[in-house]
């Protein structure tokens, strides 16, 4: 059925039970490609018939679907003239593994944070209204119960709410014992899944009311009084109506038959509303049904049978196993350390701890910003919180970082995984930012381990410290090289090795290229010091300035933009102008984290090819 | 009465009459102070029997009160020691206008920016109760409807009423008509206030439930069934309740007869809390009650008129009200031009957009990050949206600042006000950090004007080159110098004047004093070149270095932090080591504008003598 459908448009002419294949076609598509690139396979088979329904309702691309995260997109990349890409999902120079707005028309906006789809589909609706043209599209949201926990969420519903803008807010929500409940909103709406019957009754009234009863008809009014006594008594929904939604739910997702009209009719209601739908993540595809948190972001894995081909990213030598293990450690030795993820215990390796110590454990939530406030307060209790958190996504608690984390004098360590070129999520999730803007929190230290046994020796640091410090590491395996280690001292950084042609100050992943580098140049006949800065911040500025003395040509290189980055802090604390190495300031691409390193001259060839260019042409 | 008072425990021993006259006393001592410094007036006296109350019952400062923003302290400040201190409130050396917890024992944090109240309460609650210690403490979060707009508010009650933690929420609401409705949780919030009758049946029952009946009794899981069910039939409460909270008002704030003892008894209870209090904004001082908006953050006046003892900060040569004139006249001139603001209408100047342009003007309430999406939204809707905000909440917006105004390539404007020493209040309001986050976020050009009239010319500037631009200026008056002005070519500076034994490169409000200490410097024989930057991103490299190899002496000038700044810039673009004059990566603390910009170098005198102090020493 699927190589017929160009665009959503065949969608419509095709019988209910075409649809219907139409989403095992889809299913079986996803799972073939996400079985050899990799990807976000559950959450994408739990929507298939959303989105099939989506697009069967709406006129897309003018009409707009704005994915929240966008993991749920996969359905809609194949339905919207992407299928025959799809293979290249993921890949460098292949599709996003998110919505991309240069990649199709029917992708309104490039996503991958979660919990803004309602602010930005509230701003394409009001300016739809506001500029009053002819052209009166429909705007629909499509959120999971993991973009509520975010407050940006509730700030957009709150707002949408109260500006009454027609706007469709589709909420999807996993089968109750799947998704973990980490916060009191999960439990509500398990409670609204698991009422089912006064939902269908209200539904039904619902869309009877809507489309059968003539508008401005004195029955309305009557109805809608009786309406709000039958809300009130069966509490359904309520959080949502009081936020100023009309709320239709729950549906089963996978049920096209009742999915379609529910939508057609919920569509022609005026004003924001919300249809909350019941998926099961992984739908369809009996391993990822089974264990739907190991294929939420899968790696490559057998067809038959859902094995992983190769070890999944928590391999041994992973940076993130190696904080896990070693989290778990210090937490044996230290009562007082406690530990908080915002939603990712898995992703940063924090499960081990969480198994280990439940009650020393806080899942916040996709709420970072309350994350570290949250975190800032246990300090202030006399606890030693440990925050681990993807570098891009701890951008959303920047102000939390500088007024509750910093301004308290807090002592909470934050360990930044997905530091730097995070490989196929792309560009929405590349953690190039966090030197930058950890640079401009007062009080705090910044620091990068070269490799697995640094990171510990920098956790141990950090705790002892009794400070404000900030771990950055890439989502990669440790380096195979061993170099030597040395006991870390606040701001000094390490002589790897000395030689006299020129000096690399290198950060955190980017030393072992770096070493690499220099062994590749000694065969050109050039000698170079290597130092491993391990801080960013602060720095000892009269060392690197003796250092520097010695030498005439100096390079800084890391994984980051350089824009205000660890070359701009050597240079303003030294003094001096280094040849920065490192990435610019724009949104990198996704693709292999090798590939990408290597476009953007990382990798220890590239290095030398440019130290060599500069050190031989002067 | 109030001299009696020298620490909480003296409210103890006194009767109900006897803490209505401590109340009186507070509220005459505020008018008093805050008629000669100025400071947030209105909301400290709604919340001084509030303040009581909570202290009264409380064992502070063992008990924590965590407030939110902290405007609403001035009474607790009287109230816990520092009385005798508070007529140097705001002023350089003198008390904080906000919580501090270097100033006082009883402040558990030092605040100042929104929402964070419950997120850093429930640490504190979770600290305590994971250390499992023998001090068991209560904690308290005061917070006010505007913090609730706020989504890290939420993402703080989703997380709370998860973890059942024992915390109590004072939400203080201000009356009906006063508020503006900035959001649905608005409507909401009015509409339990509605709800009497029903109110006081519910707490009463809850109350007797909470205390007359003995823990464990059978009546107690009926008196639940039916609590549910009158909940369900009555509404009020029910979206906190869904958060997982047990909701208990609205009381009156101002009835210290009733909300004494409703306190006590609520504190009694285990779990989540909210106590919903009602009160006036302004209350007990007329002018106030009046007109509760100026009197938010009010500038001296006089104590018996409530009359301004000099104009309000709108002032007419203010940046904020040329900004305020500016932008309704380039909306007259182009109607896709739409306003945003995050609870600021009348600070940021937008009040007069809102007045003449209703329907394009959106006030999202105290929610930066959806503010920033919003408006990525509505550019990407065809609308070319100005988000007016303060840079030190700006912060709050970081994250969506690079995945959705500058991931879409949204041509937004942002008119970043008090950017730079905010005054009086303080540390936790500087916008010291914003060329550093703003130069990091991709695709974004930072201007900023030398005074009046370039702000309107990068208004419109900025407008027209149909991008991402950020415009940063002070709380201050343009200028009363008067420095010529050139048109706006993206990236050059501007030469104000030339001479050759040294350059000073200045930024925005830095281009006056500089131009001053260089008039200065002529008497002294020096002469030099001076530049008015008007760009910190991007820079013209190559202009930068030609006009450097000119001298021997560069320096920098910005109002902001050094690290990652302006002179930063300069230096990774131009490749020169300029001396850089700006602000430390620290706190500063509150005072007038001018005592701070003199205490951290930034007054002509101080320029021309750092100027000096380099070029006549070498």
């Amino acid at each position: 059925m699927l190589g017929r459908i160009s665009s959503p448009k065949e969608l419509k002419k095709l019988s209910l039970d075409q649809l219907r294949m139409v989403a095992e076609d889809i299913r079986s598509r996803m799972v073939g490609v996400v079985s050899s690139t990799g990807g976000h396979l559950a959450s994408s088979l739990g929507a298939v018939e959303l989105t099939i329904a989506l697009h069967y309702c709406l006129d897309t691309p003018k009409d707009k679907i704005v994915w929240d995260v966008g993991h749920q997109a996969y359905a809609h990349k194949i339905l919207t003239g992407r299928n025959d890409k799809f293979d290249t999902l993921r890949q460098y120079n292949g599709l996003s593994g998110f919505p991309s707005r240069t990649e199709s028309e029917y992708d309104p906006f490039t996503s991958g944070h979660s919990s803004n789809a309602v602010s930005l589909a509230l701003g394409l609706a009001s300016a739809r209204d506001t500029r009053n043209s002819e052209n009166k599209f429909k705007v629909v949201a499509v959120i999971g119960d993991g973009s509520l926990s975010g407050g940006l969420c509730f700030e957009g519903l709150n707002n949408a709410g109260h500006l009454k803008k027609d706007i469709l807010v589709v909420l999807n929500t996993n089968e109750l014992s799947i998704a973990p409940n980490v916060g009191a909103l999960s439990t509500y709406l398990n409670k609204l899944i698991s009422l089912p019957i006064y939902n269908r009754f209200k539904q039904q009234l619902e869309t009877f009311m809507a489309t059968r009863v003539p508008r401005g008809s004195r029955i309305l009014k009557i109805a809608d009084k009786f309406e709000e006594g039958i809300k009130a008594m069966f509490v359904p929904g309520m959080l949502f109506e009081e936020l100023g939604f009309r709320y239709f739910g729950p549906f089963d997702g996978h049920d096209l038959n009742r999915l379609i009209p529910a939508l057609k009719n919920i569509l022609e209601i005026k004003g924001p509303r919300i249809l909350h739908v019941v998926t099961k993540k992984g739908k369809g595809y009996p391993p990822a049904e089974i264990d739907p948190v190991r294929f939420h972001g899968t790696g490559p894995f057998d067809e038959a049978t859902g094995a992983a081909k190769k070890p999944q990213s928590r391999d041994l030598l992973s940076y993130t196993s190696v904080f896990s293990r070693k989290i778990v450690e210090l937490a044996e030795q230290d009562e007082r350390i406690v530990a908080i993820t915002a939603a990712m215990p898995e992703g940063t390796g924090l499960d081990k701890f969480r198994d280990r110590f439940p009650n020393r454990f806080f899942d916040v939530g996709i709420a970072e910003g309350h994350g570290v406030s949250f975190a800032a307060g246990l300090a202030c209790g006399g606890l030693k919180p440990v925050v681990a958190v993807y570098s891009t996504f701890l951008q959303r608690a920047f102000d939390q970082l500088i007024e509750d984390a910093a301004l308290q004098g807090s002592a909470v360590v934050f360990c930044v995984d997905r530091s730097g070129i995070v490989g196929e999520d792309g560009m929405t999730h590349q953690g190039i930012f966090d030197i930058a803007y950890l640079r401009s929190v007062p009080n705090m230290t910044v620091m990068a381990p070269k490799d697995a046994k640094e990171l510990e020796m920098m956790l141990e640091f950090a705790f002892n410290s009794n400070s404000l410090v900030a771990l950055r590491y890439p989502r990669a395996d440790s380096p195979e090289i061993v170099l030597p280690v040395e006991k870390i001292v606040k701001a000094k950084p390490q002589i790897i090795c000395e030689g006299p042609d020129f000096m690399v100050i290198a950060l955190g992943s980017m030393v072992a290229p770096a070493f690499e580098a220099i062994g590749l140049l000694r065969k050109n006949g050039l000698s170079g010091t290597l130092l491993n800065a391990r801080f960013a911040k602060p720095l000892d500025a009269d060392l690197l300035k003796a250092l520097s003395a010695k030498h005439k040509y100096i390079f800084t290189i890391e994984e980051g933009i350089i824009e205000g980055g660890f070359g701009a802090a050597v240079f303003e604390a030294a003094q001096i102008a280094p040849y920065r190495i490192g990435l610019p300031c724009d949104f990198i691409p996704h693709g292999k984290r090798g590939i990408i390193l290597e476009k953007y001259g990382l990798t220890c060839e590239k290095i030398a090819e440019k130290i060599k260019s500069i050190v031989c042409q002067k």
